[in-house]
């Protein structure tokens, strides 16, 4: 039997989205309940698949199947496409599995042509309507199918509007719209070098080839890129026949939500318009009617339509977003799909739903996107006070959230200006930040830089401290440091000037846009704790500092998976310190050096304990290249060489001797402490006698993780471990303390994850550093790869950023293969995730699955991955431990 | 029962190298054979593992078996140790599995003390002969065992002999030596705080614990790294019974061979002193006799010898190496062992053997280190001339060979000199050669850098040109290029100054040392035909000119297994079309830019298809970053943008934006293709029309094979593979002709071997570029790695260069998931390696075991390539394909 590409409504049901489209398996699926549904046919995703298989084809076989299923439709309603007496008309759509804007959505009216047109002015009596019909399906086809410029057709309405002196297009006569699509037939000529097509059966098949095209436009791409959703998926098309809102006062379409999709409310929740079509109450042209304003002018209809949105509600037990159509006094379901919401309603909603006994409360958190709660975890702009403010320009959406602040141009002025003002808010805009500037960024409200992608530096360290980023703003196309001030989209903007960043859109605002603090609701606590209730996985985040610890804390971390101790040693008052270690030629310059470094590491340390509250603590040891620490430009060189009372040339042959070609794969992590393995004691005697202090002080019991980084061979970490050993259980012995700590180590080598077996008889745990995993797995440098990223996005050889969600067939194959051999010899090792991607809903699905023990992430994550981690657990209830 | 770490000579027998080292083994074995040796006993390698795992100790359990196999020793010769009347005196050897310099070599006359050596001299009645070897022993135990300075002790030596006016120790009498005696206890105590030790079980003792140690010191675990030997085999400890050479003027010692271990002659060879201990003869204070001069010292005696060493040749089946000592007329053989010796005899004696009918070919093939050839493919310096001179200083022997010309600092000004004199001779000398330097590089006869190590640019570059290199030459401080001057080892040398390199030791010598081209002997012929008979892997060859394509065609290469077609783009003719194509900012222009491109490329394949002669050639496409083609300080961008017609600072944003701070993992390899398609059109093109003119030309029927490099993922290379196809069917369809070409992929990125069964399914071919992949699967980056690889040398983490023997563990494991999943496609998939690994005997095994097709290495590394697969086919007789 031939494969059945082609389906009517009455031939399919709402468990069929896979092959139907959501939009395709809701109208069968209503169809089925029994609810007024204009009757068609879907083109299934499988035959879109096929038309790219196929050379961007629609073969006959496809082809015969569509024309069986509208001489069904014919035959049901009696009527004939293209009749030029009583003629069939149709709307054709998109549908895709998931909703996915960006690709094209509606044609309305097809089948009308100049003949067809007289018929349905005839048989309507109202030819007004039947030219207003054809203009529109001509304006469509002309912009949707064939991609011509629409102003064109803007354009020639509004001449005609104005040579009659109309405001408004209800003024149009029958005649103006019969002159229009004249006038319209020819531009299409004009533009397409052929007639507008008279032929039903070609319009119908250039609009599902349309459709089809429209899944593999940019933006539709993007969207892809930006949601996981795979490109093989394809799309369906539904072609539906046409009932008519604009046939007169009697007639109307609107859109309607069983909940307030803005604040989860329960109650119907949306607008109408009488005499018109669909696109009028988009067009924003005329004002819509509250949907409450349908009871006073229709009651019954009305009670009606409740009725069918309650019905849709509790069939589908999600808040429901509908269209409808009335024509001549009778209701018309166009279309049902579980609504989309924001946050708040989304956890409002999922709570409410429970409560109402609909739905469970693992359903509940399947239904919440726990990206989405993101917006609930920042600072915003007051709406009010944003609704009145137009954006300068833009950049990339770096770090979520809104800050607004006065500009500095370096991090130092930052620190000088906070100095000076506690109070002063303060947004850093660089070319681009380095490590350098994370004191300075930690100061500031936010983040403006001028190149980078969303994985740069800024992005990278902005995310981490939850502090707002827009990154890549190509608009600044100066930043003078010496002379204050920058050229951004054509304007001059100097130190101190206001300016506000919207981080989850990446809007730029040349203006003061006050914001508001983050308010929990008491939604939000209750579905966290139905997450905790379920999940398995164990949340931990990744923090340096004892303030972004607390706050994890708040967000329900339970321990950090990722303490980077270097990050401290970027601060003014230890830099000098470390660069004194990094230019020491002798060992005890070398511990000279360390032991200043010492009892501040050690404070760093009891902060982040005490700021745990006895929760567990991951630390990773020194793991940057030296490099980093030191200025690289002479003039810089000279004021450290002065200050270090060396010699300028000597300092700059040691900082020239520290340079590396690819400083991702050089001299830094567990290679380090091979070369100075005194760095390895300061570290250990820090983590250990600030655990012992605590410990004492507070009466609790801490273990500490100590975490070398960058292990490739057993050996590596078997040779910083026996000096971490030796120096803790000195110190232990000291004093006479029984403190127990485990040592593991990252796996984020290739070689670390293709030896675990190895690595594991060393490691007490493993953790996942799917940053650098991922970048020597494909032999990305995540610093250069924005430059050739885009090219792959484009031509369609990466679907998503393997930055962003784990890639599962290389980098998740190691993680595997590390777990496994892991477990092979050390059945109890604990293994966690401290990458990027440990806050990322479908990354955490797979550490999961894989059989991870914990999840570390950004604090303001934590939420995010409570739920994702209590998801992935209901998906896969067989592989909870 | 309690584990055996200690076996008298006569429990033993040559099959046991393992435990007994090769020395013990040889011991027990010429035992066996009832030959004339002195006995004793072997203290196993296990011991010296257990000594290790013991932290350097030795404990009970083996210290009693040892007393216990000396107790059977004095029961043997009825003698005791220690003895005041007649001790039993022993020698303590070292003993690995291979024979290994650079650890603790022999004590002699250990036993001996205040008393015994009074006992030693009524015995003998010699008092002369008795503190002679008394001295002797303290002399050697104060040097091997407690590692004071042996200057001390020779200084004392030879104040006396001055104050007695001798100037021969024969001249020393007994009183005299007694008086030495005192001396060096006197010495021994002031070094070592407490007395010479009087107890032979403590000297015995510390004796054992020295050889052990001395598995540990830093020359041994150097030569242990430069010949794969690993840490874990441990050595055994000989200790036997001494016989005395230094008996008076019937007493002798001496060493022999069986064959020339120069030239391969058969017949013995060898000399020996009369009245000497063994370090008499190595001194070189006296000199030695030929072996011949005993037969007519002692005819009796040379028969039997003689007799003895047939015995063992033909016992072995091999060249034997052996030390012998004459006792008062008595004959004793002390060691026998398979020669060492020089590549030439090596070739003659396998060859010979096989012709006596002692071994067959394969015997024969397994005999030959494949490395050594390398020595016979070389120019060389004339041997009478080069002992003459006076090495200036040394640096790393980065590719062998010897080299003598005239000193020149700059590749240019290298490529002037040698337009301007075709037959100039050239050494480039250079801080560290970067790509530009290349053309330069290959007009010289050899190459010096100052910086840089065995995998600098420069070493990899030489080696892949068959150049002479010498690498790291810190000894030069300073280059300087306008000057034309360098300043090396104190002396000042300019341009034109003579100077030579030996590639095989590094050795720089600043005169003119004149050189011998290579010649291959009849038996290197039939070596490489037996080689050929048994091989089942094919050896192809790296290589990217006509001329080295040619000189590996000579040296056997069946194909080329890389083609780097980017080293072409550095000539000075073509690095501006490529520069043009670089900075072009549309298509057209890049276009325009590659059709200058397009000839030469075509005219380049053309000639390596010639020189070919009808064999494959793997073509590589555009590998590395735009970066390297296009100059970087100011004054160069300023000449370039002159030559271009273009402004300074646009030129110098272009170069800025092509900066990469990783470019090892950045913009290069397929990924260029996806960017900018028309480079792979460019070359496919090249490659396509090359091939048609060459079989046109001359009927040959060569199958192009395009190789795509850097690939991570399946969709990579079908990008760029549907631009080859199109562009090559294209061709081959204007031309008219039925060209078949293949299509495949280095495997170099970890991503690719753990997706090898989706890039099989597009791969014709798959070519491990094991260099990048041991870069990525380390996360090493080759060009920083030297700065901390020599501490996981001396820090025990690594005990091979990854870089030079394939990492079986992790980049083995990467290579074999990779033919699994390659061959679980596509079965037939042809496969191979292109890194440098690929001339390295050891690697060649794995990739035979592994079930490779072939292997490709620099044309020099051709014929030990051919043998080392020879031999891998024989010792794995099962994996043959």
């Amino acid at each position: 039997m031939a494969k059945k590409y082609v389906y009517l409504f009455s031939e399919g049901n709402g468990t069929m989205r896979e092959l139907l489209g959501g939009k395709g398996a809701n109208l069968a699926e209503m169809t089925g309940l029994g609810l007024p549904v204009p009757q068609g046919f879907t083109v299934s995703t499988e035959a879109c698949t096929k038309y790219y298989e196929d050379g961007r084809n629609i073969n006959s076989e496809i082809e015969n199947q569509i024309f069986e299923a509208l001489a069904k439709l014919e035959k049901m309603y009696n009527k004939k496409f293209g009749d030029p007496s009583d003629p069939l008309l149709v709307s054709v759509r998109s549908g895709a599995r998931a909703s996915m804007p960006g690709m094209m959505d509606t044609i309305l009216n097809l089948g009308l042509n100049d003949d067809s047109v007289e018929g349905l002015a005839k048989k309507t009596g109202n030819p007004r309507f039947a030219y207003d019909s054809y203009r529109r399906f001509i304006q469509m086809f002309s912009d949707v199918v064939m991609e011509q410029p629409k102003e064109k057709y803007e354009k020639i309405l509004k001449e005609i509007k104005d040579s009659k002196g109309y405001t408004s297009d209800t003024e149009l006569t029958a005649d103006d719209l019969k002159g229009i699509v004249d006038l319209f037939k020819d531009n299409y000529k004009k533009q397409q070098g052929e007639d507008f097509p008279q032929n039903p059966h070609v319009q119908l098949l250039e609009a599902t080839k349309a459709v089809f095209r429209s899944w593999d436009n940019p933006r539709a791409n993007t969207y892809r890129r930006m949601h996981d959703i795979p490109y093989s998926w394809g799309t369906a098309v539904n072609i539906q026949i046409m009932v008519f809102g604009n046939k007169g006062e009697t007639s109307g379409t609107g859109v309607a939500f069983t909940r307030n999709p803005s604040t989860g409310e329960k109650g119907l929740f949306g607008e109408y318009l009488m005499n018109a079509q669909g696109e009028d109450v988009v067009a924003g042209i005329r004002t819509p009617n509250p949907i409450s304003k349908l009871k006073e002018q229709n009651a019954v209809l009305f009670d009606q339509f409740e009725k069918i949105t309650q019905t849709l509600e509790k069939h589908y037990r999600d808040m429901q977003d509908m269209e409808f159509t009335i024509e001549e006094g009778k209701l018309y379901m166009l279309q049902t799909r579980n609504g989309k919401r924001t946050a708040k309603a989304a956890l409002k909603i999922a709570v409410d739903l429970v409560s109402e006994g609909m739905i469970d409360e693992k359903t509940a958190l399947c239904m919440i996107d726990p990206k989405q709660l993101d917006a609930l975890l920042h600072p915003q702009f007051v709406p009010s006070e944003l609704k009145k403010s137009d954006p300068l320009t833009s950049g990339l959406p770096a770090s979520p959230g809104a800050a607004c602040g006065q500009i500095v141009f370096t991090a130092e002025r930052a620190c000088e200006l906070k100095q000076q003002n506690k109070k002063a808010k303060l947004i850093l805009v660089r070319r681009e930040t380095s490590p350098e500037d994370i004191e300075g960024m930690n100061v500031c409200e936010g983040v403006l830089t001028a190149s980078g992608g969303m994985t740069s530096h800024a992005a990278v360290v902005a995310r981490g401290m939850g502090t707002c980023c827009v990154s890549g703003c190509h608009a600044i196309t100066n930043i003078d440091e010496e002379g204050k001030f920058m050229d951004i989209a054509d304007k001059k903007l100097k130190e101190g000037d206001w300016i506000s960043l919207d981080g989850a859109t990446g809007l730029v605002y040349d203006k003061q846009i006050p914001t508001e603090p983050a308010s929990l609701t008491g939604d939000f606590k209750t579905v966290m704790d139905w997450a905790d209730k379920y999940r398995t996985l164990k949340i931990r985040t990744n923090s340096d500092t004892p303030k972004d610890t607390a706050q994890a804390v708040k967000f329900g971390a339970e321990g950090i998976g990722l303490t980077r101790t270097e990050h401290m040693f970027f601060d003014a008052d230890r830099i000098m310190p470390m660069r004194e270690m990094i230019v020491s030629k002798t060992v005890d310059e070398r511990k000279k050096a360390l032991a200043k470094l010492l009892p501040m590491q050690k404070a760093d340390f009891k902060g982040i304990y005490e700021a745990l509250e006895g929760r567990p603590a991951t630390i990773r040891f020194l793991d940057p290249p030296l490099h980093e620490f030191v200025p690289h430009d002479d003039d810089d060189i000279r004021d450290l060489a002065k200050e270090m009372n060396l010699p300028f040339e000597e300092l700059k042959h040691t900082i020239e001797g520290l340079h590396e070609f690819n400083p991702m794969m050089g001299h830094r992590g567990c290679r380090l402490a091979v070369t100075y393995p005194e760095i390895a004691e300061m570290q250990t005697t820090a983590v250990i006698e600030a655990a012992i202090e605590v410990n004492r002080e507070k009466g609790w019991n801490i273990v500490p993780e100590i975490m070398i980084p960058l292990v490739g061979d057993v050996n590596e970490l078997k040779y910083v471990k026996a000096i971490v050993v030796e120096t803790a259980n000195k110190i232990i012995e000291r004093e006479k303390v029984n403190l127990k700590y485990l040592i593991g180590t990252m796996i984020e080598i290739p070689r670390a994850a293709l030896t675990a077996d190895e690595i594991a008889t060393e490691a007490q745990f493993f953790s996942f550093g799917t940053n650098d995993l991922t970048q020597m797995t494909f032999g990305f440098s995540r610093d250069d790869a924005g430059k050739f990223l885009n090219d792959y996005y484009t031509k369609k050889i990466f679907e998503s950023d393997p930055f962003a969600r784990i890639d599962e067939k290389g980098v998740g194959q190691l993680v595997q293969i590390a777990v496994e051999k892991g477990k092979s010899v050390r059945p109890d090792i604990k293994l966690g995730i401290c990458g990027e991607h440990g806050g990322d809903p479908a990354t955490i699905e797979f550490c999961h699955k894989v059989g991870l023990n914990y999840v570390s992430c950004s604090p303001f994550r934590v939420p995010i991955a409570r739920l994702a981690a209590a998801q992935a657990a209901i998906k896969n209830p067989k592989k909870t431990k």
